[in-house]
């Protein structure tokens, strides 16, 4: 987050780095300068303009309003709020327009639904948007630091024909741990009751909600790969006109903010996570005509799930706030 | 092959293995007893009841018709024959009964088609099939021994901080290869004008001809995964029947022949590549009703590639063969 702040020059008349009290007093360099992180209580947020919040549902659930009642604008991205009828869920590119209706916080969608809904934006507002059906090939760096060594130690101990005992994913805080190295685990996230993990239903539900379109059809399947960085989605859409070509759904893309094309065929160009990663933009690729359906398209939609998908998206939305001058 | 025909104790009254002049002349056991490799030449196929292809597209385009000729019945595992209207594309769960036209040859499907039309035939004899879509998880080892050691040392250099040049993937004979350790690459098989890799169109093609179901919607995204062995397939079907319940998908598939039901989500249980490996049924879980459709399913379908999607498919094709009375 404050990588991203350094590198876009975000205008800060003053910063402060709030964390836990066994954090406290540690040291952290932005600009050249150097910050002492002091602990994040409810009075830490006394003249502050905006809080990024990034420490999980329950410590956002506790300070983000009380951030919020001392005139903070909360951008938060955890799952605390996402849902919340009052909060505004935003990708810029998209939804940039709720954050006139904020009070006082504002919710980052997860990682998966926001690369797919900037590559799905620019086409719903040319040729409308009636079905989504994605299959994900998410990295492990959304699980967290923990999960990208046990793959790292895991994958060293089967190249050496040496055993390993899975301990954090699929889901750290579930009974059963599988191996991550040289699988694909298709859980992320625990299960919920209808059979869906909480991951896809924060993509149907999250996708609905930051493109206003209750009536969408949304579906997903979410499986983590032995990759270290860089979310990739298989889309299939139907849009609401027939008969647009490859090429005119290629010309839209291409213009779309915050989108970068790689697609030819002819040149083996498309977009893999091993290429996106560093990267702010959001790459699509593979674009295909069903062959049953003239309203259906295949989309392949790769991007860094830590930035566009976590800080990025939170700075972007500060920048927003600043931009259409809605901080007190 | 031979380990298949070993292990199912196929009724072998006399053994030839044949391969290219450079093979001819050396030893392979087979059942404690060793053979000679002997020149596949059209002569070599004199007597032969049954011959298992298994030597590229252009071998078989050559000698599977001389073989056929001299009286054999080839069973093809490459894609020289399988969309040609006289040759039966069989896989013996759903379409045995085509082996009764055969004209000498037999094809065996891609690996990647075959276990997702053992899970769907049952399906489809109960309620109907009109759409299938298909996103693909897929090992390298359907690409050769070449594939698996350069997956293996990239690896390695990735995880020791060293260079590497990729030489192998995703297509051997393509122009342009990338790396696949710890990445995701869209490209199985070379493209189409359409923008379909060959592998997408032979799922479609295939799958199409199998099921003997021409106007079936079927579409396909193939990916390469850094996973040495076991497919894995996210697939949306819809279905001709209204309001079927999840529990009775996992009834009709518990009982359907080659299958087996892995699917539990209260106790993290579905099937994964790592766990299908050496293993001859197609696994199925992540079973849920889409949330829009009455009568739209999504499944995951893990399979050994090498196993149901090569060798005992070839195999059980024989066997069918010796069980309906079909050798002359």
């Amino acid at each position: 987050m404050l990588k991203t702040l350094e590198q876009r020059n975000f205008p800060i008349a003053s910063l402060k780095l709030l964390a836990s009290k066994r954090s406290a007093g540690k040291k952290v360099t932005f600009k050249g300068k150097e910050y002492t992180i002091e602990e994040a209580t409810p009075h830490a947020f006394e003249g502050v303009h905006i809080a990024l919040f990034s420490a999980g549902g329950a410590i956002s659930k506790e300070l983000a309003p009380e951030a919020a009642k001392r005139g903070a604008i909360v951008v938060d991205n955890t799952s605390a709020f996402r849902m919340d009828p009052d909060t505004p869920l935003v990708v810029p590119e998209v939804n940039e327009h709720e954050l006139n209706n904020h009070k006082g916080i504002i919710a980052n969608p997860n990682c998966s639904t926001i690369q797919m809904v900037v590559a799905l934006e620019p086409i719903r507002k040319k040729y409308g948007l009636s079905k989504v059906i994605v299959s994900t090939y998410q990295a492990v760096s959304g699980a967290g630091a923990k999960a990208i060594n046990e793959m790292n130690e895991q994958t060293r101990s089967i190249l050496d024909g040496e055993t390993f005992t899975p301990e954090v994913l699929p889901v750290s805080g579930d009974e059963k741990h599988y191996q991550i190295a040289f699988n694909a685990v298709p859980q992320i996230d625990k299960f919920q009751d209808n059979g869906y993990t909480f991951e896809e239903m924060k993509m149907i539900n999250e996708t609905k909600k930051i493109m206003g379109m209750q009536h969408l059809e949304v579906a997903a399947t979410c499986v983590r790969l032995p990759v270290e960085t860089g979310h990739s989605e298989s889309v299939y859409i139907e849009i609401d006109k027939e008969n647009i070509t490859v090429d005119e759904m290629k010309s839209i893309l291409s213009e779309a903010p915050g989108v970068t094309l790689q697609d030819d065929p002819s040149e083996q160009l498309y977009p893999m996570p091993a290429n996106c990663v560093g990267k702010d933009d959001v790459f699509v690729g593979r674009i295909r005509k069903d062959l049953d359906r003239s309203n259906g398209f295949h989309l392949w939609v790769v991007s860094d799930n830590l930035i566009k998908g976590a800080a990025l998206n939170s700075v972007q939305i500060a920048e927003s706030l600043v931009n259409l001058n809605l901080l007190k």
